[in-house]
C-alpha cells in the first residue's frame, strides 16, 4: 500500500534556475521515508535500534518542480529478500497527479554495533503485512 | 581523464547518525561536475546557454563519510552518445584512497528556451577531446 | 496578528549533536516569512517584484530543537518606518507553547532594478492593516 | 589575530533570486567558526567535549554573494568575559576585499551534561593567548 507524505517546500529549495535542485529531491524521498518507516512500526520507531541502511539509490527525474507547486512523496516498500529490501517512491504534484520524479532504493540490514550487514529481521515483514491489511 | 575536485565538508552535512547525510552526496557530485565542466569549458562554462539537463542518477553507497575525513569528488564523462552522456563519480578518501560512493549520471541535451530534448552539441565532444588531450 | 506557520523537520536538519543545527532556524524563519507575506499580499505575492531586502537579523537561542519535536513558526511585523520595517518571529513547540528561538528581522525597501534603497511602499501599510482587521 | 577561511560555494546554496540565500550565511560562518576552533585548540579540538554554546547571533548583510565570488570568513574572538565570549565575523570578496556581510555571536559555557551554563573554562584564554602570540 502507497504512503503518501504531503511536502513543504522551503525557498532555498530551489537554485538559480528558478527550480527545485536535483540534490533537494533526496531530503524529500528522505521526508517520505522516515514517515512511512513511522506509519509501519508505531512508536517502536524511535525506541528501536537502527537496523538496515541505504546501499543504492536510482532516480528519474521527469519534470521541474517550481516552488508554487504543491507535492507530495508517494512511497511503499515493494520486495523484502533475505538480506534488502526495495524502496519505490516518486514525486507527485497532487493538484494534477503529474510525476516529477521517481526512485528506488536498495537497502540493507545492518548491525551498527558490529558493522557488518544482516538479514532482514522479521520485524520488517510483519509490520509492512500489518500496515498493508490496515489499509483493506 | 579524471578530473578531482577537493570537498569542503560543512559541520551540519551531517546528521544525528555523525555522518554524512546521504543526500548530502548530491551536493559533492554537484561540485564535481560544476568543476569539471568549468574546466571543459573555460570561460565559455558562464557565458553559454546550459544546454543539457540531468535525467538519471544511480548511486551507491559503499562506507560513511565522517567530519574529519578528507575528501574529493572524481568526475569524468565515460560516454557520449546522440542524444545523451553519461558521467561517472566518485567519492574519495584523499588519504588512502577508499572510495565512499560512485554514482553514474545521465545527462541529455535540452533547449530550455523550447523545453525540448536536443542533440548533444559538438561544443561537448570538442571541450573533452580537448582536455583529454591536454592531459596526456 | 501573530501568523503561525507549522514546520515540517527534516532529518538532515539536525546535525551530529542530535538537534536541529542553529543554520537551520533561519530556513524556519524564511519558512515563517514567506508564509507571512503570502497571507498579506494574497496572489500578488507571486506577481509584485520583490521591494524589500533583508538588512539585518539578531537571533537568541533558548532550547534545542529534537527532530522528534513539534514546531511552529510565529510572525508578525512589528513597525513599519519610512525606510524599513521590523519583523519579529519566534519557534514555538506547538505542545507546550515553550519558546526555542526569538529572532528580530530589518527589511529596507530596495529597488532591484535600479540596486538602491527605497521608501517602503504602501501596500505594505495597506496589506498590514487588512491583514490585522481580518483577525478581529 | 582574525582568523581566514575561504569557503568552497555549493551551487545550491544560490537560490531562485540568483546570488546566495541569506540562511547559507550562517554555514559559512560555521565553517569559519569550526576552523578557527581547531586552529586554536589543535587536536584537542576533536578529543575535549563541548563546553559552550551559541546564545545570541546578529548579522549585517551588506552586499550579495553571487556563485561566481570568490569569498572567505574571518573569524576573531573579541572578548572573554566570565560566563560567555563574543566573536565578530565576517564574508569578505577575497579579489577585492569588500565586506559582503557581518556577524557577532555570543557563546556561553555550558555543561552539556548537566545542561547547565558554566564559566567560560580558562582553556580558551590560553589558546586564544597562544594563538594570538603565534601570529607575532
Amino acid at each position: 500500500m502507497i504512503h503518501t507524505t504531503p511536502i513543504q517546500l522551503r525557498f532555498n529549495d530551489a537554485d538559480a534556475l528558478g527550480h527545485v535542485n536535483n540534490s533537494v529531491y533526496f531530503n524529500y524521498f528522505d521526508l517520505g521515508k522516515t514517515d512511512y518507516f513511522r506509519a509501519l512500526h508505531g512508536h517502536n520507531y524511535y525506541s528501536d535500534p537502527i537496523d538496515i541502511i541505504v546501499a543504492h539509490v536510482e532516480v528519474d527525474f521527469l519534470a521541474p518542480v517550481f516552488l508554487t507547486d504543491n507535492i507530495a512523496v508517494q512511497t511503499e516498500i515493494v520486495k523484502i529478500g533475505n538480506k534488502s529490501m526495495t524502496l519505490q517512491q516518486q514525486v507527485v504534484d497532487t493538484e494534477n497527479g503529474s510525476v516529477k520524479c521517481t526512485s528506488k532504493t536498495i537497502m540493507v540490514g545492518f548491525d551498527f554495533e558490529k558493522k557488518t550487514t544482516i538479514a532482514i529481521s522479521d520485524k520488517w515483514r510483519i509490520a509492512l503485512d500489518n500496515y498493508n491489511s490496515k489499509q483493506i
